[in-house]
């Protein structure tokens, strides 16, 4: 059962239980500094598949799969699978999980959506609308440059501030009872947008909706940024980390050495030419379903809050001069039950 | 609170309340069968915006006010709103909800959506995640021509089992206490692909996870056809829901006078030249928002199951040779508590 704390957070009481989760990682991201932590990483871009679009599939597929296999379940005994992912229509998802045969409420976060997946699971699996809930999502560098930039064989050239999406995916799988860790709270944000239009620049226009929704978080439950071991954007990268940190400080509220950024902790920046820092929904599915994860399973971390964050605009609405609405989704996650 | 009734279905022990809905339709809607029942009717495709897609997110903007204004509240009593779109992105969603400042989970469920939403909403409800949440969708034919098919000025031809994309828009608000409609059950729907490879043909495509969603329901909960005033699918319109009535046929199930097709009400298919007849997340949800839930209100309609579908295929899966994936979730409204 859960309550509500102020306006914008909910508190499950009975916290639900993450039973397994799985993580693949595509060549880049396993030469990367999290490489150790990824159950798999594949070195082949195409997935053993035609396109990359179906590639995208094959890779939500695998990682639903790896979630179940880890959790000695099979899709008949899951509920409800929440996905989605950065395609127009959600074709990775929906072609990925096509022959799941797991009921399925598809997401459109943009990157924001592994937390909106996974707040939407711990509400079902709260409530008892599911006994057992997956949530999951993906990117590919190949679909999401092509179908949002300039396809690869032009070899565009970008700003520092752009950044590179992750080709990974992230999958955790709910229950109400079990070892943990556990799903405490969330807060779900709203869409915040502050007039950017450069969409080399995502994390410049998201950067508000984490300051809005981290903010909304530690105003409704009166927690501060030192209660956690670790406070975790999704894909702010280097440039909307930075201002991330700037406009929370206009509120009050400090980031300190426990904040970082998923697209920051993927990538190597000096080595691995990513410019501001990795992106894309797999970035924060990623990372949470391998380090985070692995380090509130051992103990190492012992409450962690969780931001995934989207750009809302799509190639049509930014040649139609509209700037960038964002959303931030907050979850936190414990180690005791 | 909520039990689970067999493998799929929900059942919600105190039926969140619906406490307003609102329809907003286009020109051509608005000629149609179903023109005394919408709340507004708007002539101007481009309702005062300079492109479609920002028609779309005006749409969208305008049927949520309506719907508040009528529940005469403010959007800072909706703790959350669950919404998607057609669009690329869902823009028309992003764009739409961006002013209005409450907490924003997206959805993609292609036509699927309306029903997609209110499930979420009723989930939400129930459970206490929210006091007053919202669901709402919207399709615009212009927007959708030059997304799926051909820029309207190309002033292309389709075969008669093409369906017209309705322009319009539905937004229900739920409460956990109120004089209904209510939420009873809902049953929410798997992934289902036949193989339909024609993308003139969405109701072909989308009738088997119809038929796959409503028989999972009657078995779930020994429900039958007769005890219901309406059994309404979404935008299956003449070719699909011919073919759900032989798909049920075949397990048993036979769908008799008290079945209809949202897409077959909406439209005069003599008089409007809509060839199969329309579709759309508008179609089904314009018309639960002003036909459905008015005759539920006055008593006309005592049960009503209403099964809004999905095809969940873009323009690049099918330029890829990939058949379509579809899903349909089911709805039980009732006027008793």
């Amino acid at each position: 059962m859960a309550k509500r704390v102020g306006r914008y957070t909910i508190r499950f009481e009975k916290a639900p239980a993450i039973k397994s989760y799985a993580s693949i990682a595509g060549k880049k991201e396993g030469e990367g500094p999290l490489a150790k932590e990824f159950d798999e990483i594949n070195t082949d871009s195409t997935f053993g598949e035609k396109t990359w679009e179906k590639a995208e599939s094959r890779l939500q597929n695998n990682v639903l799969n790896k979630a179940l296999q880890k959790a000695n379940i099979t899709p008949a005994s899951v509920d409800i699978v929440f996905a989605g992912d950065l395609l127009n229509q959600c074709i990775g998802t929906s072609y990925g999980l096509r022959e799941s045969g797991i009921p399925f409420a598809g997401l459109y976060g943009a990157c924001s959506t592994m937390a909106e997946s996974l707040s939407m699971a711990a509400v079902f699996v709260d409530g008892g609308y599911a006994n057992i809930a997956a949530a999951l999502t993906s990117s590919h560098f190949c679909t999401a440059e092509r179908q949002y930039r300039c396809p690869l064989e032009y070899g565009g050239q970008r700003p520092q501030s752009a950044q590179w999406t992750v080709t990974g995916a992230g999958a955790v799988i709910l229950d109400l009872n079990g070892n943990g860790p556990f799903i405490r709270e969330i807060t779900l944000g709203r869409i915040v947008d502050l007039g950017i239009k450069d969409v080399n620049n995502m994390g410049a226009a998201m950067a508000p909706a984490a300051a809005d929704t981290i903010s909304n978080y530690f105003s409704d439950t009166g927690a501060k940024p030192g209660d956690f071991d670790l406070i975790a954007t999704g894909d702010l990268a280097f440039v909307g980390s930075e201002l991330l940190k700037d406009l929370l400080k206009e509120q009050g509220i400090e980031l300190k050495a426990n904040y970082s950024d998923c697209g920051l902790m993927i990538f190597d920046r000096e080595k691995q030419d990513v410019h501001s820092g990795g992106s894309g929904c797999g970035c924060s599915a990623s990372v949470l379903c391998s380090y985070i994860l692995n380090n509130l399973c051992s103990g190492n971390f012992k409450e962690v809050l969780f931001i995934s964050t989207g750009a809302l605009m799509s190639p049509i609405s930014i040649q139609q001069g509209q700037s960038i609405p964002a959303v931030a989704h907050l979850i936190h996650i414990s180690n005791r039950p």
